[in-house]
């Protein structure tokens, strides 16, 4: 149980996310949990207009508030007080030119993923922040869960044994129906292959469920072979994507994410069987990591507890039994990045372990972009690179 | 909630299963449950020493035991007082010839699934007992649970609207290290192509989630895309199948099967979408059965209440409450196999709807050898004839 | 994982239960399951027609069925083939004389609970049964289930150190409304006095949670103070009772039976804090036992791992994961009652251990007196002597 | 789903919870979440250089920063920039005192409970808010919760009928061994009577059971009949207590509270059985809310459903299958203080409903002397006055 030391708060920018919007709003409230950030400029929409009312209404000074995020890039770089750190929160196919923008400019970046739509965009990220050599998190939230780095912990340190079977799935049912011709703007952008790229449900939440798969086994797959659906008449995208996983190891695994599993809310679950035991977490009941050895029974590991891997301790704000959540997981990252921010500024290397990257991004976009094509083929085997 | 009335009891007879052998244990006391049957003779071995051994042993007198099943067959079918139904308990590969000595004679035939170890002898066993007017019931025994049958009512009735994802699980641990090499009787024969046939977890258990996926929907996949993997050195057969199911609906769908996932013990879970809603089951929590409409809150459906489906209430021994468990499920088989049988003797129509039979054994042999096919194919999709 | 071995079945008679009733049903199949009993002998009714006509149902022989207990105790004792055991499954207020003829007749007896009305009548079986030297069964049947004796047997070995707190409920809901009012044979009887004696809720079910913390912590409140109420309007006794416990050891602990918690199916809940750990069972999820010990994780026991007790893997029919219930834990007791009376029988001494009986009746109904007498008393402490 | 807009941030200031402090840094990131607060002032230390390091390190400006509560109470009233609201957590025997100081210079404040050590002390602070017309939030932090919000409306509404059984708990095991001889700070205060009061277990925590019952029920007991007990050797308050509660319907209901059960963390659980149905939810899987109605299928409702009370949409921030946990429940109090305080400047009525306040501190600590006395008379039931 941690709570940050304050030092100078960041000054933090951001891009998109105006008020009601879902994502940015959880970003606002994650970069405030810690006191690490402070919010001082955005760009909440490309019409001047709403920009103007939006910055106010978020209690950002007149000048800080910009209808351009080109301009606030350079602006914010040129000024004294300029951001820190900027958080992209716009629709996916607007990733890549904010990022880029910002990147230019010699800001840090806190990005929403997916990175980018394609993976050569989001190869072009990874050498641009190397070259200026600035930091990008992107926010594979689950990632902040103290519970699911204790899992990552434990299977690096063969609590488990060797990974035999991954099985890992993403299920909701906010597009059972649907609602993207009814006026629900998220639905909208989300279904639109022209601002979420090609991929619908795979690379809204299959992204994240191959990322916590891949973030917790310390594996990446080897080949995939996937298959994807649309359940919704008229819907462009896909709603349900299901995949086989091989890994190098040997090891086996399947994949599932949907938008239309009618009754499932953000069912987020992964579970990984070794050759001596196995885990098991859902992110929606996030305190909670079921650990089984062979052989013996069933363990309740619990956030807050003083047996867990150091990361998850660190992680953790409350006792146990004090229940965390989806905002401080998601805190978690913005205050990781806070802290490789400052390292970074005092010259001191920075931890590439605790808050996902470009690199992560990359990978995702290989994965979607094989499922895409193991799709087309009649769901042949796809050989990761 | 309802209780037999005691007819004439059945005379049982029961081929393997001697005395320690843990399925046969399990169909002597589901026999009993419901005071259907009494068992009266049985070929508990093919050494005859160690038949008459086990036979005295279970209580029978010693012109009843044999160590030959054809001879058994013959001459129970011979006295006035023979056998009128045989169970079926021996390894995989014998299943053909006991059931066919057994249909020769005139006899009706409870069988351990798989029917057989290929879908020729399969069909040969349907030909035969269609051409000679017998019963067979195949325990698939989960369907025995009064809330899979709930389960499959509502989904018949639209309960969920139209189905679209089907995902379907049994994992177990027992083999998750090389038990078979160690003097595990049941492991042995389980992991022998010679005595098992050539799908070892496929068909042990695979065939049970595939079974109980087709019994709940309705719907038989159309197509299989199938991968099968052996964790454990050495071993034989497969010990781990991961399937992807199409519909010619055009619902999505898949199955894993595995007997290495270390801190499972028998969990078979089906979970279905529809249109409209869901349902989840899983067979170590048999007396609830979650349901969902789509917007409503979810709902956990226990078994022994009055709102269930009839065959749910019919199926039911007990107040809710008060749990019942793998043993009354299979009981249900032989209590629902025991009307048909004295349906067919009174000559009236014999229910289809309860008992699973060999119809199910053709379906379930067809859907291994097309897994098997798939995965000697590099995981291409397969149709199902 | 264990199977009787057969030997000569015990002949059974039954007393009460005709058919259709609940617990009489549950008796016979308890009594089947394992094949240790046959039931040759019955007086279902007090009424010689309704007698007689039961007992065909249940397959009986006429010159078996009786109209009258009395007859039925001493000409079944005449009998050369006459009954060992009786099952007593009338309504309270009949257990004594009905139990009293038996045993005078030389008759082993099972008996549902609570045992009579009063103490003093339990008291009169207990010596005359030690003065004929004859078994009797207490039918608490949740004692039955094999993980309530892995948790006694862990509490004695100092599992979980010294009890410091105890937390017991049973909570159902049939009597949430006057259903007695309406027809409702079971709820008639069991709200009227004159059959059921003074305590309704405190003796139906109170009197099952405060053996089941008796018997799991192997200790007995040394004072108790309570209170009854009756929710319903019209109702002849309690339907809720609530009473704290105090300890010889200073433990402390809580009480509470209820049959109008709306919602509740038969929600028997123990929870046992001790100085090192605590225990925690669900007579719902029967096949699980939550073991912590302080400051490790909680684990998840499940009846029919070999990590357990020995007591309970004996008790045990089935592999873990294959779910055992009500009627398995009932013929639980029927089953170690078997052997009992075949030691008997041998003149072996008789395990005191496992089969609830004469005193435990005692001690309840010096329970169920003791908490009348606080709630007459203004909920003052009672001494339970 | 909801964030606010923001307005002029509330000035804040702190008595106690300097770094390192549990609940100091809870009230701290309560504070910013919404965005409505911002730290300015604190005491946090009585040492003058232990308060000035501490509030440096919470980022104060060093004039900002006070060893003595009284100063700050009078110069921050006399700034033009003062805080306006002040955040009282030191430990109990100082509440009074302090929430005194800042009543008297005009300040609002939020304290956190028990409210004081003795009833007169509460009434003397109501009195005096009254007075001033000063509005004063009580941190009984789980009212925040969305779901304890629905479950008032829904017992408001008469979802469950007449409220008939309570069953109230809060289950800890921090203190089940004599860590405050160890150096725990925490438990050092805790189980000093001079400092928390003469109530250990029952002021800390049972305190919050027997305000939450009360909270959805909207009952307060009539009549308490309660023991306390000590299980640590050397303990000088209680570590646990058992309560019966009269309600002047006729409902009944039990309180139980413990800080040495081991295996609970922090299990604050409320079951409330009503004429027609029942809810249940517990503080460590805060989402879910548990909701039967008689002869209908227990429904799981979920924070962040549309189908909820108003004032648990209100409440939530996310929607569902995204965890809120103990943070987010803390802040709504401060987000609906904020809004009172807000209404209160602007001359407005300020609700009643949301913060708990003096009222509920007065009523605790009426119920905390009543358990006292009716332990001292040996658990004689007490009226509530």
């Amino acid at each position: 149980m941690t709570e940050n030391t304050p030092q100078r708060r960041l000054r933090l920018g951001m891009v998109g996310g105006g008020p009601g919007a879902f994502i940015g709003a959880v970003h606002r409230m994650a970069s405030r949990l810690d006191d690490d950030y402070e919010l001082v400029a955005a760009a909440p929409s490309s019409d001047a207009g709403r920009a103007l009312a939006g910055g106010l209404e978020l209690g950002l000074a007149a000048d800080r508030i910009y209808g351009d995020f080109r301009a606030m890039a350079t602006r914010e770089a040129a000024r004294e007080d300029g951001i820190d750190v900027v958080a992209i929160v716009v629709p996916n196919h607007l990733h890549y030119d904010v990022a880029r923008a910002f990147l230019l400019a010699g800001t840090h970046v806190i990005c929403d993923k997916p990175l980018t739509t394609t993976r050569a965009d989001a190869e072009a990220l990874l050498a641009l922040a190397r070259e200026r050599k600035l930091l990008v998190a992107l926010t594979h939230n689950y990632t902040g869960y103290p519970l699911v780095r204790a899992a990552r912990d434990m299977v690096h340190a063969g609590a488990i044994g060797e990974v035999r079977v991954v099985q890992v799935e993403y299920a909701q049912d906010w597009l059972a129906q649907p609602i993207e011709s009814g006026g629900h703007k998220q639905a909208e952008w989300r279904t639109d292959p022209a601002r979420a790229g090609p991929a619908g449900c795979l690379g809204d939440i299959g992204s994240h469920a191959a990322h916590l798969a891949s973030f917790i086994t310390g594996m990446n797959p080897s080949e995939i072979n996937a298959e994807l659906a649309t359940f919704v008449a008229g819907r462009r995208v896909d709603d349900h994507v299901q995949v086989m996983l091989r890994y190098a190891n040997g090891a086996r695994g399947m994949l599932w994410a949907s938008q239309v599993a009618a009754g499932e809310e953000n069912a987020l679950r992964l579970r990984v069987y070794g050759s001596r035991g196995s885990l098991r977490w859902c992110q929606e009941q996030p305190n909670e990591l079921w650990f089984a050895e062979l052989g013996s029974p069933l363990q309740r590991l619990t956030r807050g507890t003083s047996g867990l891997p150091e990361s998850a301790i660190a992680a953790a704000r409350l006792p146990a039994g004090h229940p965390e959540g989806f905002i401080e997981a998601f805190a978690q990252l913005y205050r990781d990045f806070a802290a490789d921010v400052r390292d970074h500024a005092r010259g001191q290397p920075v931890s590439t372990l605790r808050v996902p990257g470009l690199e992560d991004g990359v990978r995702s976009l290989a994965f979607i972009e094989a499922a895409l094509q193991s799709h087309a083929r009649g769901s042949a085997w796809v050989t990761l690179s």
